[in-house]
């Protein structure tokens, strides 16, 4: 089966990932996947949510946003609704949701780090592209934050992607058309050791055999794979800096 | 390993389902999942949203809340933020998708069903136990709309649960003490034929290995059957109403 | 003149006040006033409103809230228009107020007790029955936050009804129907020693002359009574720790 | 008793009220009560809110409002908060209320009246000074709406006062320092032909007795009569169109 | 050219400035510019804007608002929309901004001065009649702060007017109807030494020339001249006590 | 004088502007003035607002946000506070007003034509180059509407610039740290004729006099003549449709 921009049902579109896109914020990437594109910045704060203070420990907080005419119809700002769409709650949440997972929150001390996603152009995999992008952004963030610590306090790499689910075959990262066809949207949010962070599938359509979600579980691994060496290239000397944090021994899930 | 209120890993907390709970609504039930109350109501509203008008495909959409002690500490109400929060806007929207997954929506013509899950007292699982009494609600309110016809245009019985993973060992339908302390939060949304809707894993701590997770959809699906079973028994009659609808036949996933 | 019901014109319908309705709040009851029902609870907060700080006194508030589907059309959440409705902010803002006549707010010290009212099922007089139900959770959370004092901070008991107008003859405790034919609608919220702690009368369609207006108050006060008595049986061993505080001996009206 | 400003318990304070204030509104008025000052216009509007849509009916609603500086300390406006107040609400739907009792809103046709009620200067009684105002405005608006009717579709002059009780002595037409004392506030709007359309007693304080109700009734009663008199002086030729409506006959308590 | 109103091209409207038009407030003026008619007024707040806080320097800022029938036609509050319209949002900035340009802030200490500006009647130039009265309610604010001081902080008079351009004619101080047919609107403000603080021109039907703009610029002057003179006047004892602070020796433009 | 970046006063920073920088939008390019970078997107769509409907003329409008790390400090999105702020909404009138004044909105017919500008980074001049970018997108989207017009409804080109004025000096097109230490800021909207669209000065810290104002306006008509050849030059064959509209002969200001 060839897909309509000649890719395999396994196959990434083209991944591109710009390290440093912006002048101001303390890590910054321009993210491209296909015709995907999102900036993901990472802002250090020097303060936590007021139900953290006092507990040493630090925050990481994600928004995301669509410019209005990175659809091919315009949405209206969410402002103009007074407040974000329910899509919106729910992206924001998983990003933030999925960062904090790799890292030792109590080594950012009263530090909160505000991700933003703000997408450019939506073809598809919007969500899974801030995932991975604002992970780079971070680290970014983070090693200059901590300039003279040789290890950072980020358990592992974090990447994500999608696959869908049409006439029982298996695709791997849906563009916008695609996905408006497919019978299941699943997102996978694996770190480089391949241990899940987050795993959600939705029947758009039909609800789905567990066969079927062995079989898209097993294409969205090779995705990821492939993902997580590219943020470890594109990161250069950041990169050797992740995955080495062992300050907190007794966290389940890290043994290794 | 025996829990703090007596149950094995793999047990349900008992399951009490009363339909006919108010009186207005075309159908309501109180759901009691151990210490967890939800109300569900099921309204029949003759229009669709916009995007749909005449397209004469019908809607089902959800709302959730919880009464401001329905927890140990008193939660304001959404209204007092003049939004709903985030966790609210993701469960209601995951509880429409799921009832919107079994339903043959063009059946339903100009109608709107509205699905209104107030949750009374909160111990853990209000979002698997709104997916559950939901589904009994919108049966009857679908066998109230369509008084003669013997099979409803509801492809399948609908159930959720959630698994939780504590120090390696999968804990079925946590409450919230229980809750606090796993590192891993799997909800499932399954059909009365075993067929995956939605499912949700989330690491709460740490990420999670692939083992770990089959383990888990392992020890859900023996709950959800349990709750399957119950759901067929409380809807009496309407039970042998529900599961039979062919009209689509060409929808996938439901050949059998 | 027979109700529709049965009843005589000066006759409350059925009343039950479940106590301890929930297990978190610190008061909670069910009230049901024929098929009328509202869940009240009692919260105390160890905080008071900031222009109270400092004051050394605390305060009562209330919220209200129905259920969408509590009446016969589903009405939409307040938190769907971003804010109560004026319907809403009327009623919080009598049940707070008439909660606050009989407790003595300097006893409470720092805190802030939160009655909240939410309405599952309204068939008429859901105010009413806020203030009557109400007022047993705040003794039922007094009770518990002050174990060991004999005489709690309540000056008096405190219940509350209304009364209608038709055709010249008074109604007592107007069920949904009857409330949208009277000419007058008079909510009376009076004391165990029968003084009054609010009382409004409006013109629904036309004006009322004095003499009506007295033979409406008198029908209300007869149904008090039978609902002051109610709530002094239900209290049980609470009952006879309210109506003694003597503390603030200048308050004018509590000399008896 | 002689009161600061060198009133009897029993006295109005000076008032005046000035027609046609505004150049635009087809109804206007600047009323004074001491020195509470309220500006009240009446706008006719060729359109009824939807659910009077069809029904023939027209409507009458109010809005409420103050300066930030007409008290003392400067309060927020309302728009600030993004919501009127709960004070606000209540006020307005007072006003709405009392002047739809008195007009034939069968005889509006397919129109609103909007009255807005601006208080400039707030010295205490604004709400029933707003009722006074916004009754000549409204006839001055159905005057002009309907200059070839000699009878307009009023039914009868309408007015508002209050009335506190202070140490169980009734004082009439409380100033905003008399209003923070007293133990009880009672506002009456009454008709000219002296029938109740609105009472709201209060108790700020203690609850008070039926024979002290009954003394502030009476005191309220009197000082009604002279704003009632002062009304129709004010109004000149239009007062004769007043008060005449016959339409619809079987509405009761017109029967005189 | 003769305009409606009988004026030539450069004739101001006849103004008149009321001052302490109100009770309360520290400063208050109505200013009426031909039928316009807007209440300013000043308080004196004792705190600042949180990110002045520690800074020794005072704030000053403007509230507009129009009664809803200031208007021909009737205008919905900014409450009802739930924000500040972008028109009232201009304007306020506007005033605020020219406002801060001629008084030493620091010379305030801890204080925001608050500016209102509501608009009872608007018969156009709304915003410049805001400007040139609140600068009078402001002087006088200041005064009462400073009793003893005999110079003000406050640097120098403050006048706004506006021109258009009609058929390539200036015309000064434009009523309503004039504003709705010129095709260049012009706002100027000046202080009492020719200084411009703020100068808005905008094209509202067809871009204008250089040649254009200076002619408005010069009636503009004109007018301003003659306000300025009006609030010398009507300031009285207070003015002289206006335009002779020296204390920020350095801050350029005030050099003379 | 040379400035921190080298340039001259009266020079701009390097300008370059990106034509269908996204893909969907029926114009958009990437503008970029120095460091500041502004994303502006022209969206067609087949209605217009509700006061113009059935007048025959279309619209424009427009929006204008900043990626919340655009600035040194990250800034909260609009849409957490609810509403744009004061700032933004000045801005986003600022542009569509411009825009306006130069297309023939009735050769629109009932058509919106929506700007949206995104700042990524801001450098200061972000409202002007806003302005600038906007308008070649804008040609863009109608040139796309109408294919077939070699004339296309655009009276002339237009572009926006600022000049600042620091010790009596004016300074061509500030940067951010620039803007923060002149005294005034003084935008300019031009045609490609010279005619003035709109003008804006603002005194931030002390007041400017006629001659200093004259001598900025100079300096801004400079650096415009040399913006508008570029947006000549970047339109490319699309630059030769502009200007030559001579539909409504009547229009004042056109008649070159």
């Amino acid at each position: 089966m060839v897909r309509i921009d000649g890719r395999g049902p396994e196959d990434l579109r083209p991944v591109r990932i710009e390290r440093n896109y912006l002048k101001y914020p303390e890590g910054s990437v321009l993210i491209e996947v296909g015709e995907t594109r999102v900036i993901c910045t990472a802002t250090v704060e020097d303060k936590v949510p007021l139900w953290l203070r006092g507990s040493g420990q630090g925050w990481i907080t994600a928004e995301y946003a669509m410019l209005p005419r990175a659809t091919q119809q315009r949405n209206p700002r969410d402002v103009t609704r007074g407040k974000p769409s329910g899509r919106t709650v729910e992206i924001q949440r998983l990003v933030g949701r999925a960062l904090r997972a790799v890292v030792d929150l109590s080594a950012l001390g009263d530090r909160t780090i505000w991700i933003d996603c703000d997408v450019l152009q939506a073809d598809g995999g919007t969500r899974t592209a801030a995932v991975t992008g604002a992970f780079v952004a971070l680290v970014d963030a983070l090693a200059r934050l901590f300039p003279d610590q040789e290890v950072l306090p980020v358990y592992d790499f974090l990447a994500a992607t999608s696959v869908g689910l049409l006439d029982g075959q298996p695709l791997l990262d849906l563009t916008y058309a695609e996905d408006a066809r497919v019978q299941v949207d699943l997102n996978l949010v694996m770190t480089g050791r391949g241990r899940i962070v987050e795993i959600q599938g939705t029947a758009e359509g039909a609800p789905f055999s567990r066969e079927e979600f062995q079989a898209m579980l097993a294409v969205a691994e090779k995705g990821l794979n492939e993902l997580l060496l590219l943020q470890a290239e594109v990161l250069g000397e950041n990169a050797a800096r992740v995955g080495k944090w062992t300050h907190e021994k007794t966290r389940p899930g890290n043994e290794e």
